[in-house]
């Protein structure tokens, strides 16, 4: 089979040319992800889908056995070749057409006829998507819950060591670090049961979803006497098919109802936005002159030697930056014409798998992140007191209020943090200096301790941690 | 209290003159969730979510009851310049600091110290915006279900009323108009069921989110011994507030952990979406040439007398266009970093309150769309018969290959579509003269009738409709 | 004229009840652009562009001049309801429909006839965008050029005021901070450009684009000999009206040839970005630790009365967030089908106004930023030491490579760099322990003198000086 | 050199399995644009940065010329092993790292050192990106005017063909297919335009934009001696820089000054958007009952052999769907924090490659629809007759208003046209039957010839054909 002429390949379309190997997108690169989503895995899952088709008809005696042991032994997608199909996928708009045929020209002539029987393009292509995710969320889960079993070791560990919470980038009043990291799991647990709540449902329908080549199938087949077997309509056949993928069921064919590609990408998108909380603040922890975290594999750079970039938390800002746009191509394919589109349909399969390797590439890399994270406490700490107890100044608005009044209470205080910050004192001398407070140097020491003020972070904590991330990823077939 | 002279109001900046009334966003004006998103509303929420603090420090005995009763009271957005508000809101970013100022000046002195004590800004703001959307999602939902409702008699009426089912805009096999309306539906359920998962938790924290001024506060207050009651720290506080607002307890103050708004975004943007695929399959169908369909209450048109335009459906797809940029922006708010964030946070207004009113205008106009829905079916029997015969060419395809062989019989039926197009004749009679099947002009007329060719679609419709529409709207609290 | 009974309006729908009045939008309020893009303005530019067309066709000789006149003055946005106008816009889709009828209403009989003559509701909705976008884009340019100014000064002032570099959150090199507002100012002239470059044209085709009814108008009217005048095709009157307006005379019509509007969401979205990067540098200078930048009007904390908030650049941030996803929307508005679209166009309307709002809102906030923003050089140059000399190792490796050979030098340094991050000493100190390095202790603390490598900032500032801010914005015509 | 332990490779992810050779994007493949942007085209460009550097320091004296000529004759991306270098840019987050110790590696011991001297891995990878953008764009023009030629000769042919315009999908009055064709290539050249304007600089500023070690590198150079020639500062280095790569020469480093990538985001979205408004309307034009316009090479379907898809357009859609999203990514990262950031930078790289690709193969298909499209005129003509006249409602509104009034005319109109539709009969009939225009039958029935109110859509092509194409593609360097 030969590509058209008028569609001819140019001189240097060679595979190596035009290939994409991750080289602009290093946060993807090397994880499981980008293989389970390679151009040969959704290939593989359209062959997968193939057989499955034919070995469904086979179950319900619309098929021989042995046509569908043969599609099955055919379908490997080693033995294709995925570019020549790309290519040739141009004249139709999608690569099912060529495959199809390539499989068909791959079989002995009895099998031939068994394959791709009464379905269309997008059957093939949707459920091919679907088992691509089927195989990819697991690897994704798993890195999630192992970031967010660590963040929950992290948390435990730090559940009460104090440092600077910072709101619009100032310093407000203490937190610990320990509810930092049980906020960070808490978007991950989020994530991964959004995962789990997609359903990811086979694709049959025929030509315009109404199975109509297979109700006429099974109709014929039977007035022809061959092969043997209860003929059944399409919807027995529905339900054969997704047993054989250990797919869901749809209840209708979903050509042009996409949920679950929409739904695929919300909650990629929100794996991206939440992993990259986590990074904005790692990044933000670990500049120079805050130096409260660092990446313990922190990336070199080439002209500087001391510096230490911490970037697992770029790359995985990166993905963040990225992922919500393209959820958005996949919410907006929803909006798709007719029993099958000419346009929406065809936006969604970069996109999603793109998407699928930035949520992937991200979970791998927080995991990666998270393991080896450094918490320098003792910067926390220094970096509490670098406001000379102002950070504390919300405590001593509620406590002198109880001495003073509201309003007189609040005008010491801002009359005294602007003079110790003028002055570089603590606001505890400060304070100690004020009549009103004559003699409460000791008491101002103690209130202005950021240390003691951590409220309920402690508590929350363990909230926090009550919730279990859950064991082996499922998503309900 | 009046604005800083370096932000001043401008001469012009009356609320007439900066006022958005609805002009340029036709799909929203009138619904019930436009009012129910005004700024008044908010507003309202706001105070709604202060009086509630103060109510729920009450009933753990941190405050007076009459210091409660007074501050919900005084809590009626009628009795505040929501302008003046707006322009104030400025000076600090966010329009509770003003509010609080005005609410504790509109409050008798005993009463005044209670309103706002221990929060922070977005304490109130976030716990408004969930109470908006809580008072917002059951207006949608209705709207929802009723298009629901009426797409399911729909689909009953016409489970087996065939028209052409179209794929890359042309003619593929028939379908049925009660599958298209079944599929609709399904869309819309599926709609309502990611807006039903969607957590509308209450929003409390203090100034980092470690309700440390409210830890401080039972514990001051009980020291001082007034008023009476049993001091609870900040988890106790935070049980008592969301009682009081009916939202959901959440695990952890989520200033940075925004999951709640992200879902509103993505389950609104999917509204929009799925609404959108309703939206251009009525605007295909009631186009001058194809005429399935038309709007009962089409728009006049300014100089075209005969015109009467799909609107309704339209403005539906000016939403579905819209909307998923915008859940994309609060998918991107995820990313926030801090205890409290410097812009993301502030993003997420406006965008919100928009999704809001694209969604909420979107699924009232969908009701009206189908409530006047006009089906007509003989243009839908007229159009299948259009391409000769040619749309139950699949059909002939299988059952000419039973007879003839699959490669003879596919290039059989290729020669004589080309030449039944060509000659505007009807498929059967170019078949007829096939030497293959000479007399079998009966049987191939049959077989050419697109009106037996549906498939499963009856009982597909059936499967979709054993799905129910549900009762009342409610997020679980 | 009154609603139509089926789109009713609800009993909450009052004015005061759905109008956003800025309240959840702070980067916008009582910005100039905020009151020239609200719902009067739109509507008075509508009623500026039906008069337009009546004078336009008066000059032509195909009005009486007296119907110009009536129209003229009858062409006030306070003389109409701008909500009962939106309201009633839900009937047709668009809000020129109601409003051609009320004005209509408001002239004498014989002016009656002479309005919106020929014209379709895009012509006078599009007209009336582009008239927005000419009055609101001089006041956002404005803004900007002040914004330039101011930071040419800061850059000239500071063009050899040392600071760190940052790269990756990491301290690099040296900079210094002239350069830093040079390059702002850089990218704020690069959105003025852009600004400046969006042809604004004035919109008038008819119903489908081709001018038919003013040809034939012109035919007409020539025939009953009334009024007097040379008759002239739709061009002609396509001129004249472009002249009344002081709007380009497009070559085409461009209902559905969306340039001018995928332009103007371009450069906005640039506008909105560009200050991003301003914004979120400033967020960065101005945290605690780094304190190298301050708001001179921050934001009050509503709880913690030492805090000064970088709220101007929260605020920016916050635009910088939400235009790229609207800027999209207009882009996708490109992809309309037909000669008038459904729904691609009623989507640009409030994304449009968004994004001026937005673009407005941020560049008053930049501007007032930059006019009190505080340098504080003294915490650049401690900052500048706080890696005790790393800073410079770029320059240590080149100057001790030139001395020892490239790969010994940059081992010698590693060595010493975390050897003086360990004992926390400074990098000379280490340095001059070194065997290979004996007795050039004073060598090495030239060196490691971070004020002496600022490599050709000063030259660069100049090179970007050179560019000049330019004076009235103007989009030519 | 191998990859970091913590980061290894897991077992299958060859390239053959991480792979993305265009299955899943049919518009991109096997256009020019693919191979130009492929993996290795951007290794290539890396490296003719890396060799363009050593050239440019060799130019000024600064390395010497034998240096320059072996890193040259070693740059080559066939003697690299992409995806390790892939792999391995994981560890520092970009591929220049790898690169640069490879190429190294690949050099005689006398020229390596001349290798990446003083820059920062920003200023190769952002000027590779540059040069491919460079090497691209006039491809993608090169389609883009094909593109427009054809459509100018069709707009010429079809200048007064006559077809339905159409509005909101229902007939409003005639247009001409010409009035169409040109407005599609006005948005072409508009396309054109925006490409051409965007500034393609070279990056060169080390490692914090200040050309730092560059200055120092000069005085360092000459203070040793070797080699001859005049030690020149880092601006003169970035003019000669920029010289050898054919690139524009920057005012100032643009590390996070991301004008040009901004600006790319922006002119290609505006192509895809520009070519599906194209799409789309040729969507509409081929529905099988409207059947104005069919795609020469449409594609095949799998089951229905009479089909004929509009494939190239639903390609030309679905990149018209994914393109501005992939913009707003683009414009967002504008907003990128300190000298070089961490995450907005990174963010760019694959998704300005994603847009080369949907762009250069919209145009590509673009051109190829064109060549090939059929221009049904009779069905255009048979289509202008299926209201019976009331496509031209509009001139007998003006026609029977001049005659009957206003008023009088609009009234009978609406009942002539409700009465013309119930009975089938043509509006011109119906018409002469009123009493107002007994007599006029004649006169009627050339006032509704559709074919004779193409108002000015001939004398618009003639205005729209005077711009030109212009010639080869430049991107002023």
């Amino acid at each position: 089979m030969t590509s058209d002429d008028a569609l001819a390949r140019p001189a240097d379309a060679s595979p190596d040319a035009v290939a994409d190997l991750g080289l602009l997108s290093p946060v993807r690169v090397a994880s499981d992800v980008e293989a389970a989503t390679g151009d040969r895995a959704f290939l593989q899952a359209m062959l997968d889908a193939e057989a499955a088709l034919t070995r469904a008809q086979a179950t319900l005696g619309d098929a021989p056995r042995g046509a569908a042991d043969a599609v099955t032994a055919a379908a490997h997608a080693d033995r294709f070749d995925v570019r020549d199909i790309a290519v040739r996928a141009r004249r139709g708009g999608n690569p099912v057409i060529p495959l199809a045929a390539d499989l068909t020209a791959a079989l002995p002539a009895d099998a031939a006829p068994y394959v791709h029987r009464g379905a269309t393009s997008q059957d093939i292509m949707d459920t091919a998507t679907m088992l691509v995710a089927a195989r990819t969320l697991p690897l994704l889960a798993a890195d999630l819950r192992r970031t967010a079993d660590t963040l929950g070791r992290l948390a435990e560990a730090h559940r009460a060591t104090p440092m600077p919470g910072r709101t619009l980038t100032q310093h407000a009043v203490p937190t610990t670090f320990g509810l930092k990291a049980a906020g960070w799991r808490h978007l991950v647990l989020d994530g991964l049961e959004r995962l789990s709540a997609v359903r990811l449902p086979a694709q049959l329908g025929g030509a315009a979803g109404t199975l109509a080549a297979f109700e006429t199938r099974a109709g014929t087949t039977a007035a022809l006497g061959t092969p043997t077997g209860t003929p059944a309509g399409g919807p027995a056949l529905l339900a054969a098919y997704a047993r054989e993928l250990g797919l869901a069921e749809p209840v209708l064919p979903w050509h042009t109802l996409r949920t679950p590609v929409a739904d695929l990408g919300s909650a990629l998108g929100f794996v991206c936005g939440a992993l990259g909380k986590l990074a904005v603040d790692v990044l933000v922890l670990s500049r120079t002159e805050i130096g409260e975290l660092a990446e313990g594999s922190g990336g070199d750079s080439s002209a500087m030697p001391h510096k230490s970039n911490p970037v697992r938390a770029a790359l995985i800002t990166s993905a963040a930056r990225q992922a919500p746009a393209l959820a958005a191509v996949l919410t907006s394919a929803l909006t798709a014409e007719d029993e099958r589109p000419a346009g929406a349909w065809h936006a969604e399969w970069q996109t999603l798998r793109a998407l699928l390797r930035l949520a992937g590439g991200a979970a791998r890399d927080a995991a990666e992140l998270v393991d080896s994270l450094r918490v320098l406490s003792a910067r926390m700490h220094d970096n509490l007191h670098v406001t000379g107890g102002l950070i504390v100044s919300e405590r001593l608005a509620v406590e002198l209020g109880a001495l003073l009044g509201r309003q007189p209470a609040r005008e010491l205080l801002t009359r005294a943090a602007h003079r110790a910050a003028a002055e570089r004192r603590s606001l505890a001398a400060v304070l100690a200096e004020e009549p009103a407070l004559a003699g409460h140097l000791d008491r101002m020491s103690r209130l202005t301790d950021p240390t003691t003020y951590l409220g309920a972070a402690a508590a929350l904590v363990d909230r926090a941690l009550a919730r279990k991330t859950g064991s082996e990823h499922r998503n309900h077939p």
